[in-house]
């Protein structure tokens, strides 16, 4: 059976940045995210005797297929199937830059994969497939505002995302993406986690202030209210890259224009004009504002040395977008 | 009497933000520093009854004189002396912009004071004189590397620096002062550092982080093992810099040409360049070398838009330079 799928990056709005359990991809801390309607994946997974091997293509190119095929082994397992598979996927944005690209990536593989597998799985069970391929993958099963819940000790099947609040619900929430190089991060953000949790001595103070910051944001989601979600994501991403900087050797995400524009943005409030920043393992600075601030906002950024700015929505759940029947 | 005297401004090599108490600048951690000889404050104090109020001159213009005479207030008590001054004091660099003008300041004020009142007061007492006027001003009394003490707790003669290494035994130690821009800081270091105690969840893993810093510095810098010196000034600046991020509302001191020149200095390491970073509360990047790398990396910095290099040896002590006798 050949099945596409399509997911959506999501990105946190309380960051995930460390694992307790390394193989499993189950985390130290619950995680938040809005998942964007502009950033996707589409990928098609073809299980068939005519494949010799598993074969991947990203963006119309042949790559190492070990991380796929250590993800679909998961699902032949579940599925008891003994196929290789021919995996084609697509990102519309540019891969392994700080853009989210393995939430959308495994979201839309573990779909594609278990359907194609004729697993008929719930969205909890998709979140936790999704997971062992990319911890953040986990919430782009859902769209809108998602958790991701660590769960309990050592249990595979306790760590998984749950919608916060449907995409319809907040129409007026926006995130501009602003791409300010699409170079690939010298440090993969599963290395980088790593090394944060190994040395870095501001981790701790990291993790104990974190449930605070998850019940402080998910009311703000419910409640809908702007200022303070913007507020919440700002000091969070500033936590997560300070325990990066603290790591040995430091982990600097950020360019010279990352600094840049979150000083502008900082500007832009003094001034009246409600924006926030959040940014990940990479360069790139997402911007929270709202609806009516957008042209605002993009008047703004033409100044700066940008490469592309993509004005995101709430996007929707992962879906199957093609059943190929012959 | 009149007195000049003149003090070299320090650089923290192990960083002081958090005071205890804020009225006699007792700090939080220990810290160590190195008395720099090129960035100097010259001050001349006269106390005379023919000033009928404190009067306070920085760089040839007319101040308010309240920080002043709050601590000349200090040595006319312990001189039981009950004149008005006038203090006339030049920076040779720019002043509260991160370049530590008030540490060479308060050591230079309290030095010229107590000489000027006739009071006798050895290394030690200079150093707690200083500390009143500014925490880092402790560490400007003395020369070459040395640590400023935390002391016991309300105990106001408990805290003052001690120096680790003179001058003159580490003649090959540089470190070479990036001037990125003479704007002044618009947060100053004593009111950024309450905010981060009162706000920054990281606070409480730096302090704890602290001693390891100290008691290898202290090792690396008597065995003069540069890359030692290096590596851990480099990490606890870091340090520093995330606790600063993390206070709410966030502080970033640096510029996005600061983090272009953290880069390259990263990247130089790389290549077999050996310097490292320190940054105080300021866009300022202190780069440290040894005498034979000077030529190197002075050519390296030609690349960036810097305002001014100022390359720097272990400095001396503080010292009176004139005895105005008439």
């Amino acid at each position: 059976m050949k099945i596409t799928a399509q997911a959506n990056a999501n990105i946190a709005l309380i960051k995930y940045w460390g694992k307790r359990n390394l193989k499993l991809n189950l985390p130290l801390n619950n995680s938040i995210s809005l998942t964007l309607d502009k950033l996707n994946t589409t990928t098609t997974v073809e299980f068939s005797q005519k494949h010799k091997n598993d074969i991947f293509i990203l963006n119309n190119k042949e790559e190492n297929p070990q991380k796929i095929s250590d993800h679909l082994n998961i699902v032949r397992k579940k599925a008891k199937i003994n196929l290789h598979a021919k995996v084609e996927s697509k990102n519309n944005f540019p891969t392994a830059c700080g853009l989210a690209s393995s939430s959308s990536g495994f979201a839309a593989l573990s779909l594609a994969a278990a359907k194609a597998a004729k697993l008929n799985l719930s969205h909890q069970e998709l979140s936790i497939l999704a997971r062992k391929g990319s911890g953040s993958a986990s919430r782009s099963i859902f769209g809108g505002f998602s958790e991701w819940e660590k769960g309990q000790k050592s249990l595979d099947e306790s760590s998984f995302a749950k919608q916060i609040l449907a995409p319809q619900d907040w129409l007026d929430f926006r995130i501009i993406i602003s791409v300010l190089t699409q170079k690939q991060k010298v440090t993969s953000s599963r290395e980088g986690m790593l090394k944060t949790v190994l040395t870095s001595p501001m981790y701790k103070c990291w993790l104990n202030s974190i449930n605070t910051d998850l019940k402080e944001m998910k009311k703000a989601i419910t409640q809908k209210n702007f200022s303070l979600v913007g507020n919440i994501a700002e000091l969070n991403c500033l936590k997560m890259h300070s325990t990066m900087l603290t790591s040995n050797p430091p982990l600097l995400y950020w360019l010279p224009q990352t600094v840049e524009i979150m000083h502008a943005i900082w500007n832009w409030r003094k001034q009246g004009l409600e924006a926030y920043f959040t940014i990940d393992a990479g360069a790139q600075v997402k911007i929270m504002c709202q609806k009516k601030d957008i042209q605002n906002v993009e008047k703004k950024l033409k100044s700066f040395d940008i490469i592309k700015t993509i004005v995101c929505k709430p996007g929707e759940d992962a879906k199957i977008i093609n059943q190929h029947l012959f």
